[in-house]
Parts: C-alpha cells; structure tokens; sequence
C-alpha cells in the first residue's frame, strides 16, 4: 500500500511531557501538606483540571491557573505570598523547559523522514508548542505542525483534507490511544499506539470504550509498537502489503 | 485586479476586545487601590505583560497570570485570598464571554464572503479563539480560521502557501498597522487597516517604524477605512482597477 503522509503525536511521543507534569504535582502536593494530603492534593488538582478544561484547553497556563485554584479550595483561602509565588514558578519553569527528546526519536525520524512526509499533531498551547518543536532539533523534517485544541475525528478530518491526504493513507502514531489513535481510526487511518510509561488520568479510555471500538471494527484495529524505534520496520511492512 | 481571497483579524475587528481588557485593567487597579495608585497599578501590569509576552504569548490566560504576577509585586506578597480569587474570576469571565460582533460585520462578512473566499487570522489562545469564532455566528463565511502565535511576514507567508494564494491576489484587514497591515504588505498583499477606537499599548507602531516603512515602498501602502462597512466597495475598486 501507499503511504502519504505520517503523522505523529508529540507530547510523550517524541518527547518527555507527562514526567515534568507528574514532578510538578509532587511538588504542589507537598506545598499543600499544611493543608491536605499528598494523594488528597492530587485529587483536587485533577478534580479542578477536569472541571476547566472546557473552559482552559490543554497546556501549562491551563494547569497554573487550575493549580491556584485548587490551593484556594485547599486551604480554604489561607494560601499565601509564598505559595503564589511557588506555584506561578512551577509554570514558568515548565514553558522554559527544552523539550527532551525520547530514545531513538531523532534517528526515527530522520529516517522516515527521508521516504515519507511528516506532520506533526499536538494539543496544548499554541506558543509553548511551537517553541518546543522550535528547540526539539527535528523541526526540519516536519512537512507541517499543527497545533489543535481537540484532537477528534473532525479534526484529522480536516487537516487530511487540507493536505490532500486520503485516510486510508496516513499513519498517524502516538501514546494516547484516545487522542491519538482511535479518532484516527475512525476516520479510515492506520493508528500506530507507542505507549509511554505513564499516561494521564484524563487521557486514559475506558475498557468499555475501547472494546466497543474494537468490536465495530472486527477486531484488530491499530498496531501496538513497544517503542518508536520499531516504526521504520513497521512502515517498511506496510508499504510492501 | 482578482482577488483570490480575503483575510481578516478578528480580536477588535470583528468585534470587541480590548474594551474587555481594559474593564479589566479598572477592576484590578481598584482592586490594588490599597498598595498603588490606578495609573501606576495599569503601568506594573502592562510591565509585567511585556516582559511575559515571549514566554506566556497572547491571550486571557496569559493576562491573568501577569495580573497575579503584578498583584504580588505590587502587594509585596500581601495579596489575599479575596484578590487572587477576584483575579482568577475576571479571566473566568473574559474566556466564557460570547463574541460581541461590532456595528455591521455581520452584513459585511456575508456580503464579501459571497464573491471571495475569506480567512480568519488571528493570535492568541488557541481554544479561546476557536471558541470565539464557533459563538460568533459568522464563522459558516470563513473558509478557514487560522490561530497564530505571532503575526509576522513568515506567519502570513505561511498561510498564502498552505491555500496556495499569490500574495498579490490577497487582501489584508484588521485594526492593528503593526500586526494585520504591514507585515502582510510586506510580502506583496494588500493591507487594508480599520481603526478600532481603542489600541493596546503593545500593539501600537511608533511614527518612525511607520514612516520608514512608507519611505521604502514609495508613498501610500495601505488602504485606510472609516469602517468595515466600506470594504464591499473597496473590494470592488479593486477588483475593477
């Protein structure tokens, strides 16, 4: 089969996301220890999360703002000057953060760079994303990126169409088997799910869901790879199918 | 002359925007009323948003973080649970605010969107905007709505490429000279500015970059209208010149 273009995720498929966020929850759990517990502060903070992404979008400035928020309730307005300041300094120290790129990812991509056109889809923060992939060091090999604010059907609808793919020839590849792989799928694309070691609450599907998927679709849907360094070998079977 | 399509910004041109910002900028001058004086509370905050601007970019969620960051500073740490929750209430109430189209764009959206394809080009944040545009009820007109973290020559050049317009063939609107015309004229397009009654400090273009810019293309660069209700009959000018 032909392959037009592929697609990959960003955040915790190229490079280390989840890990800045999981410190950045330790530390605020322990900036609320007068106040709360440390699995109890992870609760709130993900309760509050939950409750303004509609309103917030995905990305830091989001998480600041749902991290204050949370230390209000938390401590029942008595957070102080100290705990302001800790927290709009977690922020800061994550959008000023290089993007850490996973093993292997530039040799990866570089390679299949150099047969196929690459797109890169993210979530999040305009601007905080556009520098990461700016200071990532594989910019170049990416024919677009596109940053969006949901990552639905009609979303890679649309970017397909722009680009005058045809789904049932883009790979699109990523950790998040929600975002990333099943709307994907949904549309007529091959998902190509690399797990990273730590996934996100709200990023987590439920089996249900994801068995009802499998289900519509008789069966095996997506490839499951251990590590982006076997997709070479993967595309390599799929444009010789 | 054929125009093969048209762009427009949208924060303070299509409809409002700054005078949300600047409610804003009141309410947290008199909210700090017991730490500075009005005129020296609006000067920190505009500080702080500079300096921020690189790091935070455009937008409600950026503002409220400069806004925490000025209250502290100001306060010197004694800020409380009352202004840091009025704070995190005013961006609330910013980002759930239905777009207020101003006098006559509906009309004149439908009107140009009948003989041209037309492009929404704005900065800011990402969801934010999208929302905007979805609560707008013209964004059925817009052929596609382009969110950009920065609106520079590259930025448009960008987007001509991507829906392979000439430059020459596209024509420019918005309220901001330094943002919406002249980089757009740069490149070869048509630059088209609408003043909006109220400009944004960091938004406005010294005399001189100004006079520069004409000195180098030899006169009038750009067309200068009253109001968007006179762009039906400047399109049609120059499609018939």
């Amino acid at each position: 089969m032909h392959i037009a273009a592929v697609g990959f995720d960003a955040d915790d498929t190229l490079w280390h996301n989840e890990d800045h966020y999981a410190a950045v929850e330790d530390a605020f759990a322990e900036l609320m220890s007068p106040w709360s517990t440390v699995d109890a502060a992870k609760q709130a903070l993900l309760d509050t999360e939950g409750r303004n992404l509609e309103l917030f979008g995905y990305g830091v400035k989001s998480f600041v703002l749902s991290m204050l928020e949370t230390a209000m309730e938390l401590s029942e307005g008595a957070i102080g000057a100290d705990e302001l300041a800790a927290i709009l300094g977690y922020g800061r120290d994550m959008l000023r953060r290089p993007a850490e790129l996973l093993p292997g990812v530039a040799e990866v991509i570089r390679e299949v760079a150099a047969s196929h056109r690459l797109l890169l889809i993210t979530k999040g923060d305009l601007l905080h994303q556009e520098r990461k992939v700016a200071m990532s060091g594989i910019a170049e090999w990416f024919h677009e990126v596109e940053v969006v604010s949901e990552k639905d059907p009609g979303t890679y609808r649309r970017i397909l169409v722009r680009h005058g793919i045809e789904p049932h020839e883009f790979v699109m590849i990523g950790n998040s088997v929600r975002s990333d792989v099943l709307p994907a799928v949904q549309i007529g694309a091959i998902g190509v799910h690399v797990p990273y070691h730590f996934t996100w609450a709200h990023e987590t599907v439920d089996e249900h869901t994801l068995s009802q998927h499998e289900r519509n679709v008789d069966g095996a849907r997506f490839w499951e790879l251990e590590s982006l360094q076997e997709l070479p070998a993967l595309l390599e079977r799929l444009t010789t199918s």
